[in-house]
């Protein structure tokens, strides 16, 4: 067994760490912190984990935790993570970051849209991008891991084949992404009280969400050219699920079966990543509380565009379901492992 | 008191119309029609509607119908409705469609997007198009008014400012829309149902949507070129609602003040627009029940994108609303009449 | 005109009232106030209120609302209410206090339920309950009405006529209410918030409601004696809506005709309740928006055993509407003056 | 590996039972009927079940099936499974039924509330109630397991033990009790489409709901004495999810704390019955998607009444997990296997 701790547990990734985690029978968790809900129990927090009543948060004390676990799951934000990942990290644990502190390979990048200094570029150095269905081979090795963030897992997982094989231009694409209220976190505000939600539609963050640089630094990846996207995420009145439109210039490379098979072609061999056939598109509600990530796409022969549709659950793909994949591939287990369960719908 | 007949009541579209007209001074509604519920009263299917617990659905008798009423709202599907229309139009009577039969001034384009002969092109061609914030001068004599459908209302009076201000290209634009359930209508149909739709959110109808020429063909016009687009609809698991983000070139001719300038002078006096401050966007939840249009503007300065974001209710400003404004500039009452409710929000 | 100020306008009881008294002819809003929104406007809080834009909160100054206004609408939270309704009321002037401070007519049962002492005896002494249904004349010649709580409301319109008619026994009655989530307010709050109470539904409040003693003080009115009952509050993943279903021993004066004759005939001439056919029931859904009462019963032969199901909007004629009527009453105006609006639905 | 079959397999206990059977190691399911949808696959009507494309709905002839599986779960309508289920189990093989027909074991009472001859007597008499929280060791070495339905489950779990230890009279019980939409099975109707059921709350089935039979039967087993009880369904705006609020008069054995021992005691042992804390109760949200029960308790010292809340999932505890754990206990395998997932929540 090996012993797992997740740091910043008090929230909806750490309560879904918890969840997934209990189908895993290699791991064991060892630990979990929260400054604001030290001394109690992730049962008392999320009533449905009451088997958890056992375990208690405790404050993050790094000299305690390290002896404590051998893996770790760092829910913290951004900026406070920095230095908590590499110092668990230095000590030789194998880390899962699930906040942007170490997504971005260049630091100056980071700094400019989290307006914050990275102060651990050593550490940064060694990070790597935690998509398994792109960088698999790099994350068996790595020791320490940026786990995506949820808009730009399913914005890459749609268009980043396509990139890469020359099917669509790179300029001028635009990210038109959807996300369930859980992407906005766990707290008390009232613009994310049930009444202000539900019901409601709306689009925020319009050219200046965080995860803009992150879905360019890989689109710019598969490319092999920098990309400057438009990306415009919106709140939908549902707890889980991203559906993001994708809108990319076909560059005439065959038509919408080439384009179909690409992606196809791309991911025939991954366990999570299910491409629709021609005419079919996903809906968040089928890959809810599962790892999955659906893929459809189209051609608008009239237009000359190229329209891509992914699905994710963003607690899962898009940060702890995806967090245990890539532990998995760190530790050398069953890259599935906890994680092959269907798909609760309705 | 001038009497209306609603011709295709039992919808969410006649139910609305008889809550709307309900608050009407000037109109008594003498006929209500339904083929399948022919005999029913609208109380029966609608228990919010029972103070019209006197009125009966009946058979839509033509002579009859004629005789019974001074104004007509048609809210028959597409195809059936051609030829009714025409013949109320004929008899001189005062027309309102809101089906799509009247809205695409070429008759070969309508074949082409719906399918279905236009067998009607004299009464086509004395059509107005509904949108009253463009035509109203054109509304306010005409006998015939196609009203436009709920996501070309969206879409229409987001960007048909910029283009035509030529702060926008015409080519490239993306309008990505997103409707509450109503939209798609009132039937027994499993993937409309309650467990289907709830929690989930999927796009639908991509490149063959039939409210993409209507689109087209009031940005050609505003824009002075042929304008092709890209449209995508979505589901969203609300009952009412549609807002739409649109994507278009920025010309450079002036900043984000000038372009929210020109939206803003556009619709200075307008009753039902109401421009966002710079920096804030619109909600569905903030215009349900009303006849508003709400619009926020942004320009994304690294791509040279203009985002446009608005949000109408799709039963009220995307249909029966609109067509209670259309009727009573066509009757020369107040504009406002019937319509002046402030959204029901939360 | 008359004007009017709303006291602890920024919660959705006062949104409330700024929108249905936006549709009052005879009132003109004067003054809004709030102690922690001072300066800004109802349109910043609420974007559906932007034609209030000129309206900016005040702090609760009495001298100088004094001098503003005629009739005060008083939502302030309990307990802050009682000094501010007398001081206005000692004024001469006409209140509609919508806190739980002026609505049990025994201060000795307010203060062991609500844990606050009531130090405005001979106020308390003059409120009247406003539930016109019941006491429309002691309304229209009442100053101060103390506006009903809304599970009060849907409880006693429901039951009320059979209790004072004796057709169920007045011991042993149970309240089973289920309420939207405006029912607790405008406020940032964890348990509140989208991602904890949508898809859920939960009881709350067992046996401690504050509500209760409310609902036993009108139960015993209307029977003649003290009445017990069970109340359980459950809170629904719904904007507005309250469904109570009430269960009741039949006392055996006539079987389910004469229950719900007894219904038709204590509403027969209400603008605002409406008693469903036998067969029939209520749905909070076809109540939305409106200031109507809808309401169905059952008797089950096998137990002896009156059902009634009655619906309100929460923030119509469960708040905010039923003040408006209470004013129209106290003020001589039309009782259903800017109440006439039918339901949004769906 | 054990071969199942499903008949019946098309609505949402077919697909919630190949979701689950899914993580059992035990089983292979060999077999899916559907009349209406022969031919087409589960991946075609659920794409989350895509992993299931290689199965094919067939139509339910019997000596095809009899080769093909060992254990049948049965869910077809009622009515219809009484001959089909006797079939199977007359040919030795393990069946556990979903429908009604096998629940109620005195078959004057099946008749004269489900209006159909039960022509199986000598199935009936040797079929098992298969709630195994009471009848475990019966459905041991059953061959016939009745499955219980939905809002029975939920009502017994909650009030059984404390009719069982005479801690509550069994007069004048009443059921209070709210399900989600997807206990209304999966089909096109209106009545549940999304737009009716959305954002609305009704009682329906007042007094002839068919599940108050079931219920009687077992509070009568539990209390030993002939009950009658007052049932009302609701209907929620979520997917799954039942939550029973039941109110049952005390007869003074002890206070709260004895009424929360008993039902502490009762499941102490059981793997998935949840007892909250006194002044805790439970939250449908907190089982969806997993086999738990949770319950709270209170006493109302005023009125002298005891109130139990219980919730379950309608689809897993309140079908197809129920039934996988009685297919365990039927089969020797561990009565949890595949039923361990934690809900998904939020």
């Amino acid at each position: 067994m090996l012993r797992a701790a997740i740091c910043g547990g008090s929230g909806y990734t750490g309560a879904e760490l918890l969840r997934i985690l209990s189908a895993h029978t290699a791991i064991e968790i060892t630990a979990v912190t929260s400054e604001k809900s030290a001394g109690m129990s992730p049962a008392d927090l999320f009533p449905q984990l009451h088997r958890y009543a056992h375990l208690k948060f405790e404050p993050l004390l790094k000299e305690k935790l390290l002896e404590k676990a051998d893996v770790f799951f760092m829910a913290l934000p951004h900026g406070a993570s920095q230095e908590a990942v590499a110092h668990f990290h230095g000590k030789g644990k194998k880390v899962v970051d699930l906040s942007a502190d170490y997504r971005l390979g260049d630091p100056a990048v980071y700094e400019s849209w989290y307006k914050t200094k990275h102060t651990e570029r050593a550490a940064l150095m060694q990070a790597v991008y935690g998509l398994p269905e792109i960088y698999r081979n790099e994350i068996k090795s790595a020791t320490l891991v940026a786990n995506p963030g949820c808009y730009p897992t399913s914005a890459i997982l749609g268009l980043a084949p396509l990139l890469r094989e020359g099917m669509v231009s790179p300029e001028g694409i635009k990210v038109d992404s959807k996300s369930g209220t859980t992407g906005a976190g766990r707290k008390a505000d009232v613009s994310l009280s049930f009444c202000e939600v539900n019901e409601g539609f709306k689009a925020y963050g319009l050219c200046v969400h965080r995860h803009t640089p992150e879905i360019e630094q890989e689109f710019s990846a598969a490319a092999g050219v920098e990309v400057t996207i438009d990306f415009t995420p919106h709140l939908l009145p549902i707890d889980r699920g991203i559906l993001s439109t994708m809108y990319a210039r076909h560059t005439g490379k065959g038509g919408l079966e080439k384009i179909h098979g690409t992606l196809k072609k791309a991911y025939e061999k991954e366990p999570f990543v299910h491409v629709h056939d021609i005419g079919a598109y996903p809906n968040v509600k089928h890959v809810r509380g599962s790892n999955e990530c659906h893929i459809g796409c189209a051609l608008n022969e009239r237009t000359g565009t190229v329209i891509v549709v992914s699905a994710i659950d963003n607690l899962v793909k898009g940060a702890s379901g995806q967090a245990v994949q890539n532990m998995n591939l760190m530790c050398g287990f069953d890259e599935t492992a906890a994680l092959t369960g269907i798909s609760l719908c309705p």
